[in-house]
């Protein structure tokens, strides 16, 4: 693991936006699973206008969302909306270079990106509570690759859940799992703001265990992780 | 993970040969982690004598031992004599490509191994305990690379060491741990008889526990397990 | 560029069959570009049956031809179905495993390749008269991927095309390039029998030049080469 | 290849920037080559300070030189003394991260590579007289790895060396050639500046030719190259 402790925000995004552009200009086809939220934003602030002035010599990019909720009304599915909403609508990303996971293809989802070559790059965040992508406290299963994580009401986070979705609440989560994540060949996790301290010095000090899932994120062979100072406060 | 169920020992062994002969090949420096012991005999009888033929070609090839257990006299390491014994002395390797790991040493091991390149290879076998490289049963730390594993009386594995080296026990074991395999470019495990096909169901079957080390072998992003028909016998 | 002189085709396709199986077994999409002809033959008798007792582990494996000459009748396509005589069709390889470059696809050949992730082997052989792929002497252009290379009276080897296909002769043939060859991550020539023995002290010695297109294979960054003594015998 | 056309010389820098940057962060020893001049400039001005902030971080990252040309005087190597007072001065690179290529250690300086894991990333510029590192035109030898390259008044750049150093120039040049360049993961190259428009254009449209060495800079299978638009302004 790399460890990166920077000033703040800002410096944290441009050090992840630095490492999304390294990888995208490699003359390769270049697959990225990319988070949504509040803390990628500043991250695709800086990618968005570069990415759709030089959309047309960037085909070789395709993007994957790492978990879904699709509400039971079958409205709107939760990340790929998000992550229209904040890059691929502002940065004119082509439909064709986008290949969202769904309920209907969770199956096959490593699959295809094997098919594709693999991630070349993934961006999380890190959850108070200890998740990473849908990958739940004492939900997770870590053998899994992309699976359904089951909603039940005897886990800490399903009042969470059911307060966001309420009668829509659906009976799964679909998300990448701890093996999907080990394949991506550089995994960058962005941690800002004091909130997520304590979280910070749970991933880093925990035994792996599936009461905080982001624990496990310490075994991945290429991850770099950048954090505000506010972040890493609690660290030693 | 890909999964070679094969007719026998020789054709287990024909196939490892093949792909540790197919890595060397490489124009680059290549970096093998290996196994002692019996399952293994097999492979190192098919590289030995081509390698040997070769090794004036082969001088872009390094050998590392992924655990070591140094008895309290400090007469013989034991792993990297089997591997001497087994295949670097009738392979004639040189003693400069060989880069044994020590009790004195282990600390900076995956630092001597990242500045060269990285593992390309490794291969392994799986202990009918459920041991992998020197994690065995319940001392096993996943969060570890390379570590000392407490050899102590609470372990059911305990006698079985103390019967092998008396009054020569160490205190502890040095090996390679999970971190330091994930980031094995290709991971290799062998198996083979009848007397392993407890162990293979319950590493595919049993969730990842240290109970059961070799469990988390399925997390390896490029795991290529090969097994005779006695080892499969058990799976379904 | 590593240099493999064995003692006979037998001991030199044992190399190159124990290449090809150790980069199949990889847990990944593998994409394999393969030549046709005699050198192969023992090779693809080596692989043949491993692949078919195996296909089922190897659907991750997808197969390309580096070149095609179709004749004007349109009957049959000369590489690919050589390809499919020696090995796809003893071999049992899935029909949607094969991927075969034809003169309608050439020019979006390199793209759909790159799109797959890229080929991770390909298996050559050396042309007496120097040219590698369908890269003839004289013709060959290196600054390209995959081309059309038009069949010309002024080129020394038009007798020898005409030969073979009279009043069918095309009026091109479509050929990976250098430029394609050398994105091929393990380049693997093999070269046998006294009659290449020319050829191979001119690829080793003679300038790069598109007299001997094969001299430029040298630039390849993972080239194997694998010869019997007979092929080798001019080198010192 | 993939080719960015970029307002000025400051995007220009920005993007060679991000993409250091993103290949220092990777878990895993970095291997460098950097160019001096005037066309890097902005980029070393970009990483420097970051490079000083987190240096500790960056234990991980090595530096070569790709060329040197050292006067007869023995006073000072031109290439390295360049790096030093660019960039590894002011970023406080440490003197064991530093691996400079001298005329004394040049035949081994691939193998050296090699043994480090390869070259991850190289930035360089092109020469208005169409040289690429210290490949110069006629005197450039497209089947050598890193050589000597003599200064031969029959040369048209003999006069512009011989007026650089005067009694004090060397008989020869040494540089890395066009096979360990092919050996890089990813190339950048950066060009700035209206001066450079001819050589640019001539880069892309000659054919392959020791005439104009930088032609060949298209074969490399992962070729990023930046240009500001006047260097572009001759490409249609």
């Amino acid at each position: 693991m790399k460890k990166f402790i920077v000033k703040d925000t800002q410096v944290m995004s441009e050090l992840a936006a630095a490492i999304l552009k390294g990888t995208m200009v490699n003359d390769k086809r270049v697959n990225l699973a990319l988070t949504t939220g509040s803390s990628p934003k500043g991250t695709y602030e800086l990618v968005t206008k570069w990415y759709k002035e030089n959309k047309e010599n960037l085909s070789n990019v395709f993007f994957y969302n790492f978990d879904e909720i699709e509400p039971k009304d079958g409205q709107t599915s939760i990340t790929i909306t998000g992550l229209r909403d904040q890059f691929f609508a502002p940065a004119e990303v082509p439909e064709s270079q986008i290949q969202p996971l769904t309920y209907a293809n969770y199956a096959r989802y490593d699959q295809m990106i094997a098919e594709a070559g693999g991630l070349d790059a993934m961006l999380i965040g890190l959850g108070e509570d200890g998740h990473f992508c849908g990958n739940m406290p004492y939900a997770t299963d870590f053998s899994k690759d992309t699976y359904q994580l089951m909603i039940k009401e005897e886990y800490p986070w399903y009042e969470m859940i059911t307060g966001m979705f309420g009668e829509q609440t659906p009976d799964y989560i679909v998300t990448m799992g701890l093996q999907s994540l080990l394949r991506v060949k550089h995994l960058i996790l962005i941690i800002n703001g004091a909130g997520k301290a304590k979280a910070v010095k749970q991933m880093f000090d925990s035994e792996i265990t599936t009461a905080f899932p982001a624990s496990a994120l310490r075994l991945h062979p290429n991850l770099t992780v950048i954090m505000d100072e506010d972040a890493a406060s609690l660290l030693c």
